[in-house]
């Protein structure tokens, strides 16, 4: 596959069937550090919240990139524990060998590896996989599918126009900024029901038609960039939070429907 | 059994693989509406906070006492749905048919089923079964065990006594009243990570020496009954705010190491 050209459906269509299976693969590899007391190293600078990375997250990311630049050398890597490795033409792929190292830490079952194949910066193909639960969410826009075991079925978004319906999923309200968590808690008073702890995971129960929005912020563009084709390929709206693109991260508003997403960008389009 | 004295240790074994084969059945009741869109009612009063039940938990509750009933004639059984039932001895079972509703309507897979045995109000014997996962965690003062398909294994809190190094759990912030909620943040900024959208997954994990402490307010009965055996027949501590005993629900603080709920009650038990 040329790197320096947009990839075509059938093209696209291999690169999904790859990317499932690496992270399968991998998925087996994390599996055994899980609730397994990985070693564990503190990436913030001293006096900054805890912000760990496992052996675990490295040793998915090493797998990952080998296997990619086996199947396509050439190809850009953007990993959250290494960087950017190798490739430099138009088609990379972005990589968070655990998205919900807090959670995975602490024994929870919802974190998940993510894996975005992107052209000129965007992504068209997202991958999540969660090995213990063995569930498996891809989209493109041609469609977004899940797996957990035998035949993989479409996903898609529910209705849900009213903010007095809808369930709200964020991963921890204390990491909003002041003026955010003002706009977030609004929105919290507003909505039926909310869930914490989520990482991932609340982003492709979106995409399954589960719950209707998810506000978080400070991601990292490899926390988001699998997510939005899965999100967008379910006929859902992800943007930041003044309605733009968000592959690049920072404040993150997704929404099965989109009404509701413009009830809640207007909530927090104001947020300096 | 007869319900007016203390079992056996024998009879509670028997008890214990009857709890766990009932909710592993119930577990495959439940997950007939699990992701399904289930009929929801709200307990709530007009004004006050959503309080979800759904047709799964009624399902569960009833299937619960259909064959406790046929089991155990004669003993009591108090449920989340339907308040006590039957039987008017020493020896009852209370049951919580979906720990974690809200999560469950969600579709996040935190949540749980929850089975005590008591002997005049206090639990010795506790089961917590998760279907989607397949795990179960059941305890008595005997030791507690964890099976996710094959064998039963043993689970033991793990040593803590430093908060710094502490991993904390609590459902969700905002279920504290103002001045619990100021003792609970104080905890939370002395420990080392935190993690919510937890009801009572956090406490089995805590069980199985994964996480070191859990903080939560306003319990009913059935949320606690079953988490205490299998916390303290893994090794660990659990009270309400005070120290006292905490099967009635309420506030409960539970710790895998006993310095460290030693430290955490010095924190909150002067809260009104």
């Amino acid at each position: 596959m040329d790197p320096d050209r947009t990839p075509t459906p059938e093209e696209l269509e291999d690169c999904a069937t790859f990317a499932v299976a690496v992270l399968e693969e991998a998925g087996r590899a994390a599996l055994a550090y899980f609730r397994r007391a990985p070693a564990v190293d503190d990436k913030a600078g001293a006096g900054a919240p805890f912000d760990p990375v496992t052996e675990a997250d490295r040793e998915v990311e090493r797998l990952v990139r080998a296997r990619i630049a086996a199947r396509f050398p050439g190809h850009a890597v953007l990993g959250e524990e290494e960087g950017v490795g190798a490739g430099s033409g138009r088609v990379g792929w972005t990589l968070d060998p655990i998205d919900g190292t807090r959670g995975f830490l602490a024994g929870f079952v919802q974190w998940g590896m993510l894996l975005a194949l992107t052209v000129d910066g965007a992504p068209v193909l997202g991958v999540v996989h969660q090995p213990y639960t063995n569930e498996t969410w891809w989209g493109t826009a041609r469609g977004s599918r899940f797996r957990r075991g035998g035949e993989a079925s479409a996903v898609r978004v529910r209705p849900c126009p009213e903010p007095g319906a809808a369930i709200l999923a964020s991963t921890d309200p204390h990491l909003f900024a002041e003026a955010e968590a003002d706009a977030f808690h609004a929105l919290r008073r507003a909505v039926r029901l909310v869930r914490y702890g989520s990482d991932c995971y609340a982003y492709c129960l979106l995409a399954s038609g589960q719950l209707d929005l998810v506000v978080e912020s400070g991601l990292g563009p490899w926390d988001v960039q699998a997510l939005i084709p899965l999100i967008e390929g379910a006929g859902g709206v992800v943007t930041d939070w003044r309605g733009d693109a968000c592959a690049a991260g920072g404040r993150v508003l997704a929404a099965g429907d989109p009404a509701l997403h413009r009830w809640a960008l207007e909530r927090l389009a104001a947020v300096p």
